[in-house]
C-alpha cells in the first residue's frame, strides 16, 4: 500500500495499539495541556516574565488562545493541568488540579525537585491519564505551556547524553544575550547536578519539571491502558523521552504530531527513529501540531477502515 | 508571527486573495477530480490497462473511493469531471460532463489533440470554474484520475524544460521495463511533436491531455474570480504548470496541498518556489492530499481570525 504513505503506517499503528484487525473511529479526542512554573526563569532565559504561565492558564478558561481554536476546528475536548504554576486559580471545567508546588526551583543552582517529587509528578500524570481513559477518552495528546520550557527540555535531553548545541535554540524569541544565558543555565545544571543518564527518575528530579514529569506519567499510563497519545513539540518530545527512558514500549503507543521549528526537536524525533506527521514551521506549543495531526490520523483510520472492510484493496494499485 | 509557521501565511494568502483584512470562513469547499484517458497507454507505461479509468469513475459514484473517505472527512463535496474518458456515463450527481472526446491520441506518435481542441480544453476547464464559484463554491481543489496520467505530466514538463530523469518516476506501481518504456515514450513525444515551449497551447495540444488542459483553466478562472484552489499532486501540479506559463497570477491563487511521494513533484514545486502543506508520502492522487490540506487551510484562517479580530497579539509572542 506504497500510494498511502505514512497514512497506512498511522493507520496500522493504531489498529495494533487497539488490537484490532480494522481499527475502530475514535468517539472522545482529548487534549491534555500541562502547565507549570521553573525556578530557571530567574536566569533570564525567556523573553516573557513567569507571570505569563498564569495568565495564559485564564486564557485558556475563555477559550482564548490557538490551542482552543485547534481544538474546537477538530473536534477535541480541551484540558488544562495547573502541574506547578505559581499561582491558585479557582475551579473550572477546563482545569485539572495536580499541583505538585509553585514552581521547580532553579536548577542551575541546584535540583529542581526532590527524587520523591518526582516520582509524586509520574503518578500525577498517571491518574490523569487513567481518569481521562476511566472516562471514555479513546485518543489522547499533549501538550505544553510555561515559560522556560525550552530550557527545561534542553537541559533533560542533555542530561540524557545530547549535545547541547546540537539542540539549542530560542523558544520564545529571545536575543543572543539570552540564548546564551539558556546555554550557560543548562550546562551549570548538568556541571552542578550531575543527573545520573541511567536514572531515569535522577535527571527528572535535577533537570526537570513539573510538567515534564507529569507528562511522561501520562504516557506511561496511556501506554498501559492501550490509548494511543499524540505528542506536541520540542517540550512534549522532552516528555516523551523521559517516559521512553523509564519504558521504551511507550513508542508503540505515541504518535508525534508534528515537527516544530525549534532544532532540537528534529534532533530528539531522528535519534528515536520516529517520523512527524504534519511540519508545519510552527513553535506555538500548547499541544497545536499534536491537535492538528489529529485530522490527519482520523483520516488514515477512516481510509484503512474503508478499505479493509468493503474495499478491494487490489483496485487500489492503480496508481 | 513566526509561531505560527505557514499557518501565517496560509491565512496572509487568503485574506488576499479575498481581498479582506481578516479572511472570511468557508462555507462552500468543493473538489473537482479530472478523469480522462490517454493515448500513450497503449505504450505499456502503466501497470493498469486504460479500462481502471472508467471503472474508477463509478467508483466515485458509489462513493468508494479514497477520495470520498476524506471529501466526508473534511466536509469538502466532491465532484469528478469527464473530460474524456473512454466511456459513456450515466447522469449522475457528482458527474461534470465536459468531455473533449473518447481519449486523447497517442503523443508518442503525433500531437495528442489538435490546437482547437487545446483551447477548448482550457475553456471546458474555465466553465466548471465558473459555474462552481457562480453556485456558492469559495475554496476549490482539484485531483486527477486516468491510467497514464504520470506519463503526461512527465512529458508536459519536458516540454517546458525539465530534465526528464530528475522528474521520471513510477506513477502506479511498475517495474523497471515499463519505466523504461515510460521515458521512451515521453522522449519520442519531445522529438517526434517538437512541442515549442514559449507556447503553452502547443505544449497542450502536442503532448498534453484534455485533464490537464481542463485543469489549467480550471485554476486560470479560479484565479480570475479570486477564489484560492488547491493543487494535489503531479499531474495536477502539471495542470497547474500550464496555467502558470499562460498566466503567472495564478501563482498568487493557488495552494500546494502536498508533496507526493512522485519524485518529479518536488523538482516543479521548487523550481516554482512554491511550499506544499503535507508531505505525507502519498501518491494516490484523485484530489486526497489537497483535500487533507484543506483542514489545515481552515485552522490557519480561524486562527488568524480569532487572533486579528479580539485577540492581543502581543500575548502570542510567549513561545
Amino acid at each position: 500500500m506504497i500510494e498511502f504513505g505514512i497514512l497506512y503506517d498511522l493507520a496500522l499503528k493504531i489498529s495494533k495499539i487497539q488490537r484490532r484487525k480494522i481499527p475502530k473511529l475514535f468517539k472522545d479526542k482529548r487534549v491534555y495541556v500541562f502547565a507549570g512554573d521553573h525556578g530557571v526563569v530567574e536566569e533570564n532565559v525567556s523573553a516573557y516574565p513567569k507571570e505569563v504561565t498564569y495568565q495564559m492558564v485564564k486564557n485558556y478558561f475563555n477559550g482564548g488562545a490557538g490551542i482552543n481554536v485547534f481544538a474546537r476546528h477538530i473536534g477535541v475536548k480541551f484540558f488544562v493541568v495547573d502541574a506547578g504554576v505559581d499561582y491558585d486559580f479557582e475551579d473550572h471545567s477546563f482545569l485539572i488540579k495536580k499541583k505538585m508546588g509553585y514552581g521547580t526551583k532553579n536548577f542551575s543552582k541546584g535540583p529542581a525537585m526532590t527524587k520523591d517529587e518526582a516520582l509524586l509528578s509520574i503518578n500525577y500524570g498517571r491518574q490523569i491519564a487513567n481518569d481521562a481513559i476511566e472516562s471514555g477518552a479513546d485518543l489522547l495528546a499533549i501538550g505544553d505551556m510555561r515559560i522556560g520550557n525550552t530550557t527545561t527540555a534542553t537541559a533533560m535531553a542533555a542530561a540524557f547524553g545530547y549535545n547541547i548545541d546540537d539542540i539549542l535554540d530560542i523558544g520564545t524569541p529571545i536575543d543572543n544575550e539570552r540564548l546564551k544565558n539558556k546555554k550557560k543555565a543548562v550546562e551549570r545544571a548538568i556541571e552542578i547536578n550531575k543527573p545520573d543518564k541511567n536514572d531515569a527518575l535522577d535527571v527528572l528530579a535535577k533537570v526537570g519539571s513539573y510538567c515534564i514529569g507529569e507528562m511522561a506519567g501520562f504516557i506511561l499510563q496511556a501506554a498501559e491502558k492501550r490509548v494511543p497519545v499524540v505528542i506536541d513539540g520540542f517540550p512534549t518530545t522532552a516528555g516523551f523521552l523521559l517516559a521512553y527512558k523509564m519504558d521504551e514500549k511507550v513508542k508503540e503507543y505515541a504518535l508525534f504530531g508534528h515537527k516544530s521549528k525549534v532544532k532540537g526537536h528534529k534532533v530528539i524525533m531522528d535519534s528515536l527513529g520516529v517520523r512527524p506527521i504534519l511540519d508545519l514551521d510552527m513553535r506555538l506549543g500548547e499541544g497545536t501540531g499534536a491537535v492538528l495531526a489529529i485530522s490527519i490520523i482520523e483520516a488514515a483510520v477512516k481510509l484503512y477502515r474503508f478499505w479493509g472492510d468493503k474495499y478491494d484493496c487490489i483496485n487500489y494499485g492503480w496508481r
